[in-house]
């Protein structure tokens, strides 16, 4: 079945919902910050995480579903996969949730901490909100209308020398020492293009907000996942970047691989020095159940 | 000669003004950064921070000349010693100015971009202020009076587990292979203690205040010079963290190497697994002139 609407532009309505939920979210993270930050130092950091994650997922799933009704959209959260909810991408309109894209940054209070809020009907991503809740900003993009932060229209940067660019990558959660070496060592070879410089937010999300801002040429990462990435990849694309994949070619969503960039002539040359490393793919069928 | 005051505070108001003067730089970054990011990714980026930095620099040393007179004052500025002034810290009341630190992030719109001003006098550092101006935030403490961020006291992390802490480095402007595969190895020994993450702000001012904040446990940098930390160590020390060489020696501001962090077990930690490489010193004679 493939989804359609018979309105000229029939997903406003979602769109707009989106924004006022993820501003939501993120109050509600801010909040949960101030008084958790301090209990999570004297206890296992992870378990408060999880926490606020999942309940602020529950906030989030909770609205749309009031909103939009229980059984026409789908949702891919991250925390509702973990606990062995499907992450299958239809052809049905669906949610792809990351409810605190950062969640080390939180914890410490780091001040890159994100709601992603993505929306994807016949597979395609149709808008993407990202509200990075402690600097207060809130970025969004439609398929073709263009990408925002609050109110003001963003653009990637028009960098085509690559010894002129921030790179931004993340040395993600896997310490395996076979994946942590080839993340360095392809980290160094870039440095040494040279480029300007390497950054790292801690977020995926940011991240994609500062390719999308300009602030940064590129950035790539093997072994994210789709809600992680979801709603970056509208707002990258709507402002005049890129995304492939990590061997060069089309991105794909589920894949956990990425490249985005403010051009092509960038991405390839950043995709030149990229060692890659297996991930599974977040819709792979589930073994021994 | 030993410079000392009667009064019972006499540092506080060179600190007031210090204040003063470090936001008005950073509006003027501010307004620079509007107009001449665009310019800077059509010609060479160098040469638009240099002029950047040496206009907010005189206005800087320029307003401080004017408030506090010529010649019972001195002066080590970046841009200043760049063209060949002394770097030497003697016993008069001297001003560490660094106008804008996080050059590169100012090129390119990356939101970490800070005025630094620190103050000695006999050698030991009074004060230090350091304005995060893309954020507006504005940083500041006094030898033993506590440390600020706006008008909120601010503290170190309480962290003295290695595996719950956020560690911050950056990789510098040195791109000889030599020093680069240090770095390199260095913190990929650090990450996989494992600690919760690696960040980099791009700035060592700013890193600096987000360990004095609590946002990450320690940053360290061999390269950096005393325009770049001098304010940070008081503004680190003031809200409970340490300084160290990177050696585990004792702190020494013209060294250009550094560890700071939320307390000794935390750098020390951090100190076995530097791989040091040598930099030469700011203070070191000029040869061959």
């Amino acid at each position: 079945t493939s989804y359609r609407s018979t309105m000229e532009d029939p997903w406003q309505k979602a769109y707009d919902f989106a924004v006022t939920v993820a501003r939501k979210a993120g109050e509600v993270i801010r909040k949960a910050g101030e008084s958790e930050i301090k209990v999570s130092t004297k206890s296992s950091t992870v378990d408060l995480v999880t926490k606020t994650d999942e309940r602020v997922e529950k906030i989030i799933i909770g609205s749309l579903k009031e909103e939009f009704g229980e059984g026409t959209h789908c949702f891919i959260g991250e925390e509702s996969v973990a606990k062995g909810e499907p992450c299958i991408l239809t052809h049905k309109p669906t949610w792809i949730i990351d409810p605190v894209d950062g969640t080390t940054n939180f914890v410490h209070g780091f001040p890159f901490v994100a709601v992603s809020i993505a929306f994807a009907v016949n597979k395609q991503l149709e808008f993407g909100v990202i509200y990075s809740c402690l600097e207060d900003k809130m970025y969004k993009a439609r398929n073709g209308k263009g990408a925002y932060c609050d109110d003001e229209l963003i653009q990637v940067s028009d960098v085509k020398d690559i010894n002129k660019s921030i790179i931004i990558s993340e040395h993600g959660t896997d310490r395996s020492p076979e994946k942590v070496k080839k993340i360095f060592s392809t980290m160094q070879k870039i440095l040494c293009i040279p480029v300007h410089g390497l950054r790292g937010s801690g977020t995926a999300a940011t991240n994609m907000c500062l390719v999308a801002t300009g602030a940064v040429e590129a950035f790539f990462e093997i072994g994210i996942h789709c809600w992680d990435i979801a709603a970056g990849a509208v707002i990258v694309k709507e402002a005049g970047g890129v995304l492939l994949d990590v061997d060069g070619g089309p991105f794909d969503l589920m894949s956990r691989r990425m490249v985005s960039a403010n051009n092509e002539v960038i991405a390839r040359r950043i995709i030149k020095e990229i060692e890659i490393f297996s991930a599974e793919r977040d819709d792979a069928p589930i073994q021994k159940k």
